[in-house]
């Protein structure tokens, strides 16, 4: 069965691939499921239909037959338990693919949405150039960490899986900050993410979208 | 084989059940696991020893065999998935069990967890007064729609689950605050969870640990 997913019809990123319906589309491009794509304006994403599908009013959204579920690490972690290529066989491998996924959407990038926050939101604020280095310290504590821990390894443990794909979207979104170049190792690291044929596949298709609203 | 999770030797929440550790215990208490508690003081935590086994330097971490993990949210998720009691039998039920705990660790804990890092951190800082209103308002647009989900249900979607369990314990972060009290519902909600036997094991246990710090 095909499923289909919600993504903004015009995203905000301008089709840079930032927005969480990537991360769906790439985890569904690594196992070959193919899928549907249901586009939401900004209204229709508060209204009540879509409400019903994703309390929280965003995307992405998954529906497959009668399952509905919405929140993206929740949906790469579905496919990745019900398709083989994006989870090891081994069962231990597997909870910690899983670790990495929880690490990514719960440690990395909290910190990188506060600043977005900041900028979209706090950006008259008196306090706004004062909090951004607050904000940035964080992040980079953070990539410090993780920079650590992956050393030069390609991948977070071993061969790619769902959690390198989450943690790879992640750090995407420091794109054009210049706070990810001190970590040469984690620029590598994404860069390899971005070179599987995948998630080109799927950067073609968010971006297809945009071009084509810009009609 | 007993599991050994690690806690704060002495909790800054002073062992009101707020660290991450709790989730732990309580799932563990749920599925009828016992497990070893390691201790760990602050100084103890950034060291090379713990950074091995978690790099971002935090509590809880999870070791059974030589199986380690990090992060609560896979902690939690892998306990459920090898125990019975805290995921319901339905594969698309499972799914959705997932899908709230995501949404409790991504989607409603994040605001809430930025309250306390401002409360932490910039309390001293000229803009922390103004900021707070901008802060508890994210938070309440989340709990609004929480509620609104949640209705007059007991949980989150038929039985209690993990998800129901995770997203109780980001609720309590909310303790003192004022914020919660609004939403009738969702107070019965946490209410409901802190009633659980298992809760309450968990809770003692924890507590036992400040108290006997404070000997």
């Amino acid at each position: 069965m095909t499923p289909t997913i919600t993504a903004f019809a015009r995203s905000p990123d301008r089709g840079r691939g930032l927005a969480r319906d990537m991360r769906v589309r790439w985890a569904l491009e690594e196992v070959g499921q193919a899928y549907d794509t249901r586009l939401l304006s900004f209204d229709e994403m508060k209204q009540p239909a879509h409400l019903a599908l994703h309390p929280f009013g965003q995307i992405p959204t998954y529906q497959e037959g009668d399952l509905a579920i919405f929140e993206s690490g929740a949906i790469v972690l579905h496919v990745a338990q019900t398709h083989a290529g994006l989870l090891p066989e081994d069962a231990k491998a597997r909870a910690r693919a899983a670790m990495w996924i929880f690490a990514a959407l719960n440690t990395v990038e909290p910190p990188i949405i506060e600043r977005e926050q900041a900028r979209y939101h706090e950006r008259d604020e008196p306090w706004h150039e004062a909090r951004l280095p607050i904000l940035e310290k964080r992040i980079r504590g953070r990539l410090e960490q993780l920079s650590g821990r992956l050393s030069n390894a390609d991948w977070l443990d071993g061969t790619f899986s769902a959690g390198d794909l989450l943690m790879v979207t992640v750090l995407r979104r420091l794109d054009g900050s210049g706070i990810l170049e001190t970590f040469p190792n984690l620029c590598a690291y994404v860069a390899r993410g971005k070179a599987r044929p995948a998630y080109q596949r799927a950067f073609e298709a968010q971006r297809a979208v945009f071009t084509a609203s810009q009609g």
